[in-house]
């Protein structure tokens, strides 16, 4: 047991994980670059209470040890990856839930996972909209410190649209309280929007006061199949003209949808060029909306549109989309892109897409969140090659620079992580990193929250 | 002409108002309270660009001026009245608009009016929601800077929920860029929402990047009137078990009514305990709602019930109860409440503002944005007559204390400004007094941005 663990397990009790082969399990998120670390090879801290937390970040400072908050582990960028000799800090068993119908907001701890926020919501007429992919398992911990997006911002925006305040326990073990429980509210600074999206960097949240709305109408889907990528996105960009804006525009290129029907029947069709999934959830006109969405895409030039218009039908459709993360993973070795550009500028970023791929010679899948603009291009190489290694690696870097050149960003949702560090420090400039590691340095004067991500 | 108005017409020629009875008319804002400084006691700048900003705060940096950002002068809380020896530097020029319909993003310089980019957006079928009373007045550089609210918040949110970017010049010169154009973005700190409703205290901001929305239907609206005040929130009440969120919900006292209906006739009764006002702009449903909302309001006790259903004479109604901060004014001299609670609370503290006004023996009107808990109650007092000032001064402090208790804050949206300075650092508490001085000093380390107002 290292010095650290054993530190810990004075002050933390069972808390603190001794089991290495327990640890283990908690040495990675989904980055698929991740280091393998052993389970001696870090601390691990499954906070059950704000108390636990203060005692673990007191611990850290004291003896200058590197602190990885870590929620579900569904990161897609290494934030949330162990670091050699410092503590993991779940907050995975830091699960309540507290709903207040009449102020329509909800009071939950980080470890609450994000489709039971939405259960317990819906039980009161209330819906949290944000919807990473990953909803099933990832947590409000994570979706707060990575700004999560997901499938819903078309119509709904992202988790910071939700956050109306936090509990943050800095580094040294201080408590911070940022924000408001009221509808209005603006005595001081808010801070919380520094807060959300700032990986872990700056403190670990231990509570949220989330806003809520009233619950949609059960979402129905039109499935759209189109002949090429070209005419997918004319189905995208036909989409934008309707007044009712959907609450889901989803875009799967063919080898994405062949990925995912050989991962399971999800009753995706074959040999289709491109796909869309759409819904709609407004009270009262669902339906309605799901048929104008299916006439606009067929006179967009959609070979096969499917309206599911029961909740199972258009819930199987949806589940196939979600499972696209292991999907493709099954499928091989990649790097995930995350990058967003102006909604009109997305045609050009899919034509990117393939360009890159072919230049290089590797194999790319096209999928995204396209009412937003964000896309999750992979690059697929052969880990035994260092060449083709070596080419992923490039067309990763000349997909980030086709987007900054359409006017977009190197990450729309996933975060930096360890995986983006470059591609911020030149997306930000100089002057801003300099500027924003002082913000940094405010919270965390001595550099040991989640050392070399984000803001590294 | 004093030497900080000389030295600035050197560098900045005819935007620096050089004429004394010119510059007396950037003196103070609409807080009751301000003093009145003559056009000699401190020097004008009407900054037409970004430079012209750049240039005001590298001077005010090197010879230590403080500065004063000032946009249309609607606050109610002293936040840009001129400081002795201090240049107010106003952005009502830079009124610049760019509308991206596709985007849904307007990017607009600070001295923009709030129903002009209205007004624009409905051009392309979108809506910019924030509404304050003053919109026909108030600047987007002064909606940001006091993160404003306003009449639709029940359903649309404030100001922060829609900035979705802002450029702002710090002191000394130096030009930041925040949050992102496109849909999604978490590249580095999202800084944004630490500037909007800073006051002034942190930078000027020279250019906003804000979200809209589809534009909903003209709004219809509900007039209801009721015998008593303990009905009127019987009504507030109803109105939340609506499945249909109002767009609106405002309340007005039998006083505030009283002092509409003198200053112009608007359509509203005399002699009610208290009025609401309900709208409904949902697509396509506005009619259905406002019937229900009536309904419901019949049944919570209102005595009379009138539907507006066309827009001019819902407009009529509107356009009353935006006259209000004027007719109150026009009634004497006042303290301005901003309280706010939780929405369930709201009865108490309406019950609480009578009773402050009857201990200490002062008038007093109730009126706000009930929707939201969010109360503008005023107290009046004889200026002439040193123990009713000092009776209405204990009342504001004594309302402010009932709706901490509450769980309120002292301030929605109106902003802390040089009135509620004492307040703000007992609800805040030393430590995050300390900590909220701390971000300030990151980006004024001088002091010189609005010193005294806000986390002074």
């Amino acid at each position: 047991m290292s010095s650290v663990t054993a530190g810990l397990h004075d002050l933390l009790g069972d808390r603190v994980v001794t089991d290495p082969s327990v640890a283990a399990g908690y040495g990675a998120d989904a980055y698929p670059q991740a280091a393998t670390l052993t389970g001696e090879e870090f601390t691990v801290v499954r906070a059950r209470s704000r108390e636990d937390v203060v005692t673990t970040l007191r611990y850290a400072a004291e003896h200058r040890v590197p602190v990885v908050p870590q929620g579900a582990r569904t990161a897609t960028t290494g934030a949330a990856c162990a670091l050699p000799g410092g503590i993991v800090l779940s907050t995975e068993l830091m699960r309540t839930v507290e709903i207040d119908s009449v102020e329509r907001i909800a009071v939950v701890g980080p470890g609450v996972v994000n489709t039971d926020l939405k259960a317990a919501a819906a039980e009161h007429g209330l819906a949290y909209p944000p919807d990473p992919a990953s909803s099933a398992m990832c947590s409000i911990g994570g979706n707060v410190a990575t700004n999560a997006g997901g499938l819903c911002c078309v119509k709904y925006g992202v988790t910071a649209d939700y956050v109306r305040g936090l509990e943050v326990v800095l580094p040294g073990g201080d408590v911070v309280r940022t924000g408001r429980r009221t509808a209005k509210g603006v005595a001081g600074y808010d801070l919380t929007g520094l807060f959300v999206g700032s990986e872990g960097t700056l403190g670990v949240v231990t509570e949220a006061v989330l806003r809520m709305v009233p619950l949609g109408d059960p979402a129905l889907t039109v499935l759209a199949v189109f002949p090429t990528l070209a005419t997918t996105m004319a189905g995208v960009a036909a989409l934008r003209e309707q007044r009712h804006t959907p609450s889901l525009v989803e875009l799967l290129d063919g080898p994405s949808v062949d990925a995912i029907s050989a991962y399971g029947d999800y009753g995706f069709p074959t040999g289709s060029g491109g796909v869309l999934l759409v819904q709609s959830d407004r009270a009262g006109h669902a339906l309605e909306d799901v048929h104008a969405y299916a006439a606009a895409l067929t006179a967009a030039g959609a070979t096969e549109v499917a309206v599911a218009e029961d909740r199972a039908e258009a819930d199987l459709l949806l589940e196939g989309r979600r499972v696209l993360n292991p999907a493709l993973k099954a499928r091989g070795p990649r790097f995930i892109e995350d990058v967003c550009v102006p909604v009109a500028r997305l045609g050009e970023l899919v034509e990117q897409v393939h360009a890159v791929a072919d230049r290089h010679g590797l194999e790319a899948t096209c999928s995204g969140h396209a009412g937003d603009g964000n896309l999750h291009p992979c690059f697929f190489y052969d880990d035994a090659d260092p060449a083709s290694v070596a080419a992923a690696e490039q067309a990763f870097d000349d997909l980030v620079r086709a987007a900054w050149a359409l006017g977009g960003t190197v990450t729309g949702e996933h975060g930096v992580g360890q995986q983006k560090v470059p591609w911020l420090a030149e997306e930000l400039g100089e002057a801003e990193v300099a500027r924003q590691r002082t913000v940094k340095a405010l919270f965390d004067p001595l550099g040991i929250m989640n050392p070399g991500r984000g803001i590294a």
